[in-house]
């Protein structure tokens, strides 16, 4: 995916100038500490702006409302999840098992497993925060692995797919269910594989 | 399930007698709405009592702390889930399709749904509610359905199960992601019938 164009909102606040080079990036990685560490309801803009050593004017002037922020956070949280779309590649042959074993690897590492564990509690947890993911989810995942199926509903056995993972996501790494939360991930890649397979492919 | 004998603590505080009798079952019905309404974190002991017309002393009598209230909340809401193991009864054949009907039914009905949903919502937001959530679920739900179970790592299966509900659960009625959100209950059954089929049944 290619870098998203900075949004700019107007004439820059004299804050830009100020806050010097980098200054976006800065507010994105502040963003995405703020939105893990408080969730999204205790997330503000002037929190953001102070972790980023900026002005608040100037995260409205690159990102908008909290929303906004939110998004732009998200989208490099669920970068890593949409490769899974391409795992679909040419072929759909073993396309089951490809994909749960490349999904619980982005899960298994925590350097990508915590940020998206605190999307998924926002968006369980606030109705702005879920229209997001939503939005953000629609239009992006869940498209791109429909568009590849050769299956009647394709976008309804996307999401099935994509719930069944989702529950494990939530039962092994959220709520720790043994013995599923230990469970070698090769194991769970053997079950599932099959049952993501048959939704993906067969009519 | 026969109603649970309630627990006393020491002596009743005075405040038992003035409370008059059905305290015990104002309490509860209290502390679900409020829970329900104001989430884990955000109910009290105090709270709780207030809205039952009750002194807080007697809710720490009957029920002793904030999680063990919780805890006796959950296996009210909880109970239309517990007859899920029931489905599974003399024949494992169908019972994919049984068990998807019937636990699609339970989240069907805004009755079951709402207090459903608010306990999942303080699981996956609250160690403390995660807790118990995976202490009675472990205990008496997915222990009951492995206990049928003639495969090789049943309770992994029944997970496995389990987690494919959950995550239809939260992408259907939380996320309300479409077209998943409105696809009639039946066809869902159609499809994941099937996949709780062979998680419960084939070695």
């Amino acid at each position: 995916m290619t870098e998203p164009a900075p949004r700019r909102r107007g004439r820059p606040p004299r804050a830009a100038a100020e806050a010097g080079p980098g200054a976006r990036e800065r507010i994105l990685s502040a963003a995405r500490t703020e939105f893990s560490d408080r969730g999204y309801e205790r997330t503000s803009i002037r929190g953001i702006a102070k972790a980023a050593g900026v002005d608040a004017a100037l995260v409205h002037h690159y990102f908008g409302t909290k929303d906004e922020v939110f998004a732009a956070a998200i989208e490099v949280d669920f970068e890593p999840a949409l490769t899974v779309a391409a795992i679909l590649g040419d072929s759909l042959d073993g396309v089951g098992e490809r994909l749960a074993r490349h999904f619980l690897a982005i899960w298994e590492n925590p350097a990508t497993r915590t940020p998206l564990i605190a999307v998924l509690r926002s968006a369980l947890t606030h109705d702005a925060a879920a229209k997001v993911l939503r939005g953000f989810v629609l239009r992006r995942l869940l498209e791109r692995v429909a568009g590849e199926l050769r299956v009647p509903d394709p976008r309804l056995r996307a999401e099935l797919a994509a719930s069944h993972m989702m529950g494990i996501v939530i039962m092994r790494y959220v709520l720790e269910v043994e013995p599923l939360a230990s469970a070698p991930a090769e194991r769970i890649v053997d079950l599932v594989g099959p049952t993501l397979q048959r939704y993906l492919t067969e009519g």
